[in-house]
């Protein structure tokens, strides 16, 4: 593709999964205010796609443990985005086990949704599959996100990726749950994802997390300057589980094509992440999750230690050790 | 090198330069137990060099405005090391301009220092030079570091590059001086250091900034997995002047060479990094920093703006265009 910091890549689609993947931090209470604020900021800023949150079950979650966008009913995306005739599409993202799709998802033509994003473990590809038949033949747009890659296997990615190959899935994401990857080896993914993505006919996209203050650069990574992934997720001021996401704001700033503005995102970041902040929620690098990324460790450990106001990183870095590895 | 995640690169040497770019944020006032302490985990961590802080000149700089690792005598250091019967390497930092190198720098036989690392700007080579010649004469390794390199055009690097590499220098740094690189620029970067280096039998070194959270991914880019930078430049936790630099325990958890251990560093962050976060010091990536960083911008302006308690981040992205562009 020819991307050399002067030029730039025209088929990148930036995602952003603000309201999602920040939901994991809130339990999902996010205000109308608030998600009406980032949908125009991500309209303003030439964001390609827009994550409102998860399409879990009311049958497995408790609808009063959590916030609206936890559910991402119809009338609540169309409260905030009306018909959306507009160029940013939106995504709800359906976790393999912890949804009623059949049920849930209703028809394209009934919803301002476009796109159903599923994430899976690798141990239920069959399930995920099944998710999205039934997804595109309602009429959606869907990617695929096998999460926990750094666990997994390499006999069962690869066997993974070929069945996700001969899915109907649109998009193939590459996932860094634990933040645990380094550059070298996202290239090393990329180069495999994307060889099933050539063979056929998907698009590869990258979802990283920050635990090693690497997102940014493995996103940049997997990208591949227009020959990897070109799905790119990215939160506002990194706002996600742990050590948080992608920064959009460094990721608008990068891109050159003049579609991207970063201006409204900044506004956006003045006027209601840091308030966020302020309040309380947490987020983003520090120690503990370095700790968990280097061990290739679930986030929660670190969420924990946090959260009891613990600093003894020494004390932790023996339990991790004796806990995970 | 074949360095592949699993195995290990034998050459290269982490560079901690917490006491000498952390005095950029503290005006070099580190008290004796926080040097003391520093040293032991150094020792403790497997590091291979310790920068004490500048070589200023007290002709140029008041001695009272300034903690005594902005001047780095002898007995100071001393007073830390006793006579360094370690592996640990000790260095200082000499700037052009700001050094007066013939009377402050005494011969290596009366000195723990091991190392003169000489901070030149592009359009001060000559200087520089005159300045590696006393050092090596006095029996000092010495490095080079030029800085501000993303300012420099493209045949002054050359040129500065070339007469580096006919000096009698050991080590030409790369200098990431606003933290405006890419990963992609840094590998361009460091083929083009690398081109000089084996020429002429120098090693090359790293010195990364986070203003776009790149300090680590950076460095890793530059140890091109042991065929590129040997020298890599951190510090605890980051601390340095603004957004800081590519944080020791990172890189220590990176690297899988038995020596290196990142315990003893972590044990120095609770007990003596903590305590200056909640005394008041700031540094680390911040939205600002992001933008200095992406602008080519010196990063003097956004610590201005974090000082100032300002928080409008529309604002003063349209100032650094108009003062800095």
């Amino acid at each position: 593709m020819n991307h050399n910091l002067i030029s730039y890549v025209p088929n990148l689609k930036v995602f952003d999964c603000t309201l999602r993947d920040g939901g994991l931090v809130n339990d999902s209470f996010f205000t109308d205010d608030f998600a009406r604020a980032l949908y125009q900021a991500n309209l303003k800023a030439g964001v390609d796609y827009m994550e409102f949150g998860y399409k879990c079950s009311k049958q497995i979650f408790d609808s009063d443990r959590f916030g609206k966008w936890k559910f991402c009913d119809e009338e609540d995306i169309r409260a905030i985005v009306g018909d959306n005739h507009t160029d940013l599409k939106l995504s709800v993202m359906a976790d393999v086990g912890r949804c009623d799709y059949q049920n849930d998802i209703i028809p394209k033509t009934d919803s301002v949704i476009d796109t159903i994003r599923i994430a899976t473990y690798v141990n239920a590809i069959p399930t995920c599959i099944d998710m999205i038949e039934d997804a595109k033949n309602k009429g959606y747009e869907t990617t695929a996100n096998i999460m926990a890659v750094s666990k997994v296997n390499g006999d069962d990615l690869k066997n993974s990726l070929e069945l996700l190959g001969q899915s109907d899935v649109d998009v193939i994401y590459l996932v860094d749950s634990f933040g645990s990857f380094y550059p070298e080896q996202i290239r090393r993914l990329t180069d495999q994802y994307m060889e099933i993505c050539t063979k056929y006919g998907k698009k590869m996209g990258v979802h990283a997390h920050n635990n090693q203050q690497l997102a940014f650069a493995n996103t940049l990574e997997a990208m591949n300057k227009g020959d990897g992934a070109t799905y790119l997720d990215a939160t506002v001021s990194g706002l996600g589980r742990g050590a948080g996401n992608c920064h959009l704001e460094m990721l608008l700033s990068f891109l050159r094509n003049p579609k991207y503005k970063t201006i409204p995102v900044l506004k956006f970041i003045e006027k209601y992440i840091l308030p966020l902040r302020e309040q309380g929620l947490v987020w983003g690098y520090d120690v503990p999750y370095l700790l968990t990324g280097q061990l290739n460790a679930h986030p929660s450990f670190a969420i924990k230690f946090i959260k009891e106001g613990r600093q003894d990183y020494y004390n932790f870095f023996h339990e991790l050790i004796d806990d995970t590895l």
